[in-house]
C-alpha cells in the first residue's frame, strides 16, 4: 500500500516532513511513502538517512503552491504542484491509498474535491479534525472550514460521515450534537432552526440536541457538528485560549524563587498535559465525503505530528469508509441526488 | 444616582447578589443601590447587616423571570418580574442610570430592547462583554449573544458602538478587527464579504482587517466584530477551554508527591493568573445600543463579580455613550432611517 506524501507542504518543509515520513516507515512496516516535491532536493535531504530504500518512492513535482496562493486559481495553474500532482496520482493510480499534505488547505480542498470528486450522494466534503479531551476522549468537529457558508442538507450529511468516522475508530453509537448558542432545542440561529429537526428526525446517527460551545472539550458529545466558519472559530478560539493559557503558566512559573521551583516540580505533568491538548500533534484532519482518504496535517507540523498523520493515512486507507458513508446515507435519507 | 439592581436575577441570588451590592456600596460612594425583588426576602436578606441605609432602596417586585422561561413570553407576561419592572423604571424615571442583572439574558435584551428602544439610528443592539488580554488589555467582543442572525450593517453599528465604548474607558483610536476564517482579506463567509468592504470604506473607526479566532486574546485587536451567533461560540469555546487548562493544571499538580509540592508553589502566580482570565469577575457584559446603560453579568456571578458589574454600571451611568453613539454614527454614514 502506497500513502503519497506532499514533501513540500507546510511551514517546515521539507526537512520535518520527510524525517515524519521516515519516523511513520519505521515506526510501521505496511505502506510505502511515496514523497512528492522537487525530486534533488529529497534526495539531497534523504542522503545518508538510514531508511528501507524499497519503501521510499520519489515522485517529481515542479511547483510548490504556497498559503498565501488563492486556492482555485492556484490548482488550476500549478498541475505541476505537489499537491495537484499527488491527488491526480490518488485518483488515477489504484495502488495509491491515501494523501497527506500539510500545504495549504485551500488547495488541498479544492483539488481533492474538483480531482476524486464526492461520494454519491454528498453534496459537501467537511475536514473533521479530532481534538483530544482531557479523559483521554476523542471529540470530532466537522466542518472545521472547508464550508464557509452551509445548508441544513451539509450539516445532516456531515453528521452521517462523522458518525461513520467515529464508529471506524471504534466508538460505539457516536453521540452528535449540534453546536449552538444554548442548549435549549429553540436555540440557535436561522440555519440551526432548520437543521435540528432534520438531526431530531434523522436515522444512521444518535443526536442529542444542542451544544454550547464551552462544553466541546467536555466529552458529552462524540461528534460536534456545525458550518465550517462557526466551526473553524470554535477550533481557533480553542486553540488560541489553550495556547494563551500554557504560555502564561510557563511565565507564572518564572514569576518567583519559589514559583520557578514549583514549576520544575510541575514539568513533567505539565508538559504530559500540553501533549494531551495539543490537538496538532495528533494527526491530521480527514476531509470527509471524497472518494479517497486526504489528510490534512496542521501547517506547523514537526516531525512527530506529520508523522502522526501519515500513520492516520494508513490507518484510514484500510477503513472501508466510502462504501460504509453510501450505505449509511441511504439509511438515514440524507442524500442527494446530482 | 440610583442603579437599579435585580436583587433575584442569577444562579447565587438573592444572597450573592445582595452581598455584592452592599461590597459595591462599600467600595464607592456616589450612587444609590435600588434593589429589586420580593421585598420581605431582601429585607430579611439586608437585617444584621452594617450598610449606610440612606443608600439602599427596595423595590418591591413579586415575581422572578427565570432561565428556563422562553424570553419574550416571559417578559409580556411578568410585568411585575424585577427584570421587567427594573427596566421600566430605567426608562420612566430620571433618577435612575442604569440596571445591572445577572438573569436570563433573554429576558433582559428583549425587556431592554422592547421598552427602553434603541438609540437613534441603532437597528439591533449588541451584547459586548470586555475580555482580558494576558498583557492586562481589553478586548471587546460585539455581537457576543444578543443577534444570532445578523446582516452588514447590524456588524457595522456594532463596530461604531463598540469604538465609542472603547474610547470612553481611555483606548485610543481602538483597532477593529472583523472575526474571520483567516486573515486575508477575502477570507470569510457571505456575511463577512458584504461587511468587510464597508467596515474598510467606513469612517470613525479605526478598521485593521479580518482575524482569526486564535488571535482573540492576542490584543492585536481592541474591538473584535461578528455576529452574536459567531461571537457566542468564540466566547464560550474560550471559557469552555481556558476552564478545561486550568483544571487540568490542578488535577496535574496533584500526580505526584513532587508535582505537589510544585502545585503548592506555583499557588500563588497561577491564583493570578486565573484571575486575570476569568472575564466573568470583571464586571458584566455591556448591552450597547439601547438608550439606557443595562449591564448582564453572568449567570455565575459571585458576590465579588457582582459588585464588579455593579461598579462597572456606576461608570456607565456617568458616560455620556448615547449622544457620541449617535454622532459617531452620523459620522460614519451606518445610521439607519426609522
Amino acid at each position: 500500500m502506497k500513502i503519497l506524501i506532499d514533501a513540500f507542504g507546510g511551514d517546515n518543509s521539507p526537512d520535518e516532513i520527510i524525517e515524519g515520513a521516515l519516523l511513520a516507515l519505521a515506526e510501521r512496516q505496511d505502506f510505502t511513502a511515496s514523497l512528492i516535491g522537487k525530486k534533488d532536493i529529497i534526495e539531497e535531504k534523504l542522503a545518508g538517512k538510514s531508511f528501507d530504500g524499497s519503501r521510499v518512492e520519489i515522485i517529481d513535482a515542479a511547483d510548490v503552491i504556497s498559503c498565501e496562493e488563492e486556492p482555485t486559481l492556484a490548482v488550476r495553474r500549478k498541475p505541476d504542484s505537489s499537491i495537484v500532482k499527488g491527488i491526480k496520482l490518488l485518483k488515477d493510480e489504484e495502488e495509491y491509498k491515501a494523501f497527506v499534505s500539510a500545504g495549504s488547505t485551500g488547495a488541498v480542498l479544492v483539488a481533492a474535491t474538483l480531482k476524486l470528486g464526492r461520494i454519491e450522494g454528498i453534496s459537501r466534503p467537511s475536514l473533521c479534525p479530532i481534538l483530544p479531551t482531557l479523559s483521554g476522549g476523542k471529540v470530532f468537529l466537522t466542518d472545521s472550514g472547508a464550508n464557509a457558508d452551509c445548508k441544513a442538507i451539509n450539516l445532516a450529511q456531515f453528521a452521517v460521515m462523522a458518525s461513520v468516522y467515529a464508529e471506524s475508530l471504534g466508538i460505539n453509537e457516536p453521540k452528535v450534537a449540534l453546536l449552538s448558542n444554548g442548549t435549549e432545542d429553540e436555540k440557535g440561529n436561522a440555519l440551526n432552526h432548520e437543521t435540528f429537526p432534520i438531526l431530531k428526525e434523522m436515522k444512521g446517527i444518535n443526536f442529542i440536541g444542542n451544544m454550547e460551545a464551552r462544553d466541546i472539550l467536555s466529552g458529552k458529545a462524540d461528534i460536534v457538528v456545525t458550518d465550517g466558519f462557526s466551526g473553524n472559530i470554535a477550533l481557533k478560539s480553542i486553540e488560541g485560549a489553550v495556547k494563551t493559557v500554557m504560555k502564561a503558566i510557563k511565565d507564572a512559573a518564572f514569576s518567583s524563587f519559589s514559583a520557578k521551583i514549583g514549576g520544575l516540580m510541575l514539568k513533567k505533568p505539565l508538559g504530559a498535559l500540553k501533549e494531551t491538548l495539543d490537538y496538532n500533534n495528533k494527526g491530521g484532519a480527514l476531509f470527509l465525503g471524497v472518494n479517497k482518504p486526504v489528510i490534512k496535517a496542521h501547517g506547523s507540523s514537526g516531525r512527530l505530528a506529520f508523522k502522526n498523520a501519515v500513520l492516520q493515512a494508513v490507518d484510514y486507507a484500510w477503513f472501508d469508509l466510502k462504501d460504509k458513508i453510501t450505505e449509511r446515507l441511504a439509511l438515514s435519507g440524507a442524500e442527494i441526488s446530482r
